[in-house]
């Protein structure tokens, strides 16, 4: 499918990921999700995971506010926070409790090394960078399930309500925005030509290896 | 006055802090905001400090979600930033406004050196250390402002609009839930004794520093 | 095999780990060195990704110096910088050398996803926490290659290099000198009750965490 | 004077930092050094400040170990930190003793507000941005010194000792190679025109508050 519009530094990223960009955003899991052949058991233990992850990727997300330079930009990354504590989060609660998953148990998950490894990743990347190699590292997770959305919108399966959240005007609004806040943020502080400076190859490699990371993910939720 | 009900480590810190707490909250610039004394010149150049001092501010609290151990703590730190950058700092835009500063005479504020030290020396304590030294350097300004507001309430001079603010439901609620979030990672990290813990005098440290910090904040405030 | 002796925190934390411990120190690729029988890819393949492993854990100490409260916590930390850059990583580069694999090769190395797991890890529990944190995650892999070195002291078989410079007096001195780094650290900020204090549990799934990510890192450098 | 050679961006940052520059490295507390009239209390409340002021410096330049890229970069960061710790304070340590102020009335020292405000901006530069932000709020302490030394240097007052120190070859090569680390880490991230892109003004602001925070420091100084 073509790349979604979710900005100039997406589209760049994207393409320079290669082969990885697809075998995230068409992986297995995905694709299971799609036409419903995921199993019950694969779906539960990635929804427990990713309970873990949304809240590493929220202190991400929060540490993007902290190295802000401008209100802009602070408000672009609390509004986020605000989105996965307040929003996603309380959706994964609902979705396990449906499937009689407590809140108690969903908080007992022990993190899956696959998992740790991604969110470390990527807070690391923000406190020992900046905002930009910050931004890097989080928009494949972001923009990834924005793409992954629309691609499996209007499905019917047993996993409808998962391709609904993420095709839904609310998260695809969440993605064109980041996909602002980062052109803005490189433009801001590189200029325009900021893909052609040495520093665009270190962001390049951020927003691979997170890519890579999400394809890990994925491997680790499909086998519980 | 008495000390307000924002909890146990408040009241400890507060004393602890001795002298310097009443230097901070019963400043000449507090006394000048009371009974109406203080320039105006002064209390807008205090206004433009205070917003470039609340855009680090809700970077510090942004840190605080980042480093949040629960969902608990991330919620109601991301709810302060959230409350700095849509209520508190909108307020002071329209009172500049108000005056005759518009938002780009008010984004062009030099910082002033006293200003800069102590949101440098608060988000320090926190990068530097855990949460609690955040805790311990962030709680001086908002409890502060929380008793300053108290012993104003009810004022009708020319800075009434100021002492309603801080006096207000909406103020208060917010210092009665950041004793109660301190109080509650004090408790979680260092159990009910931690006050007879050598970190203890770490943390009463850096809570009297930023209440020193405070003090210097005023006199730089009062003097344009 | 008994605990060395690296000081109290560590002997209680070593226990804390259960199994683990002995998964990390006693793995089938430390058994290889031992007895020999470790293919010679798999050891090159481990030089090359411990070599990424060992810049991103210097790394990790120079955090340490920055997040020291004393002099001589900076002092210990800055003194294992030294150590990391100067001493063991030119001897990775001249092990490789010996091996037909030149520095332009070692620093070309891939940098696999059990590799970064784990440097990420510590680097971020030391960010988002304070010293204790980090050094909670740094102790695993100095104590325990210290440990695995006193067991493989005398080693005559083909990896008796390895086997010597983890037994030798220099690294078995920069372990004790580290064990009491730590001893002092949790006595100054916590008291002599530390580990009965809600904070130790924190501290030992930090320590638990990185005793499992280095089995980790076993599994990843035994196959190529 | 003319600049002293200590690199490209060191040039463009002074040149860019104004008259600031001059009242920081031609301080009236410098020219006391220089001709001798500065009172002796001055001085040793000076020694005594730049003690504690030491500490937290050597701490940032631990943090740009931890925050470096390369190997040259972490090694020469590090090598700064084990100047500092195991050359620099020693020195202070002697100093103060043959004044008659022993170690421990040098630790207990109070840091005045001056003192925290600048070092304090630097840390936290450091953790908020990456590695440039970090070197150039890191830079006018070293280089002013270096441009001090040089325009000091056989000097033969009460304060020859002092000037000697700065002067001298060892902290020449020191100021000398933190240029080139400088000039290489821009090169490295931003290609040979960064002083064009818009992050040039960010870096140039971070120098400029550095020096005026050095005015502030020799303010503070002057006056025990």
């Amino acid at each position: 499918m073509s790349a979604p519009n979710y900005g100039h530094a997406f589209a760049l990223w994207r393409a320079g990921a290669g082969a990885s960009w697809d075998n995230y955003t068409q992986h297995a899991f995905v694709e299971g999700l799609r036409d419903g052949s995921l199993p019950q058991e694969s779906y539960l233990h990635y929804l427990r995971q990713d309970y873990v992850f949304l809240i590493h990727f929220a202190r991400a997300w929060a540490l993007a506010a902290a190295k802000a330079e401008t209100l802009d930009e602070m408000a672009a990354a609390s509004a986020t926070v605000h989105a996965l504590v307040h929003i996603e989060m309380p959706l994964h609660v609902k979705t396990c409790a449906a499937y009689g998953i407590d809140r108690t148990a969903l908080e007992a998950t022990a993190e899956a090394p696959g998992n740790l490894a991604y969110t470390r990743y990527v807070l690391e990347a923000g406190y020992s960078g900046d905002l930009l190699d910050l931004l890097a590292a989080l928009a494949p997770c972001v923009l990834g399930y924005g793409e992954i959305g629309l691609r499996l919108a209007g499905n019917t399966g047993p996993y409808a309500d998962w391709c609904d959240t993420y095709a839904g005007a609310e998260f695809q609004a969440l993605c064109k925005n980041v996909g602002t806040v980062l052109d803005d943020a490189l433009l801001r502080r590189l200029g325009p030509d900021w893909h052609e400076l040495p520093r665009a190859k270190t962001l390049q490699s951020r927003f691979t290896a997170a890519t890579q990371l999400e394809i890990g993910f994925w491997n680790m939720a499909q086998s519980p």
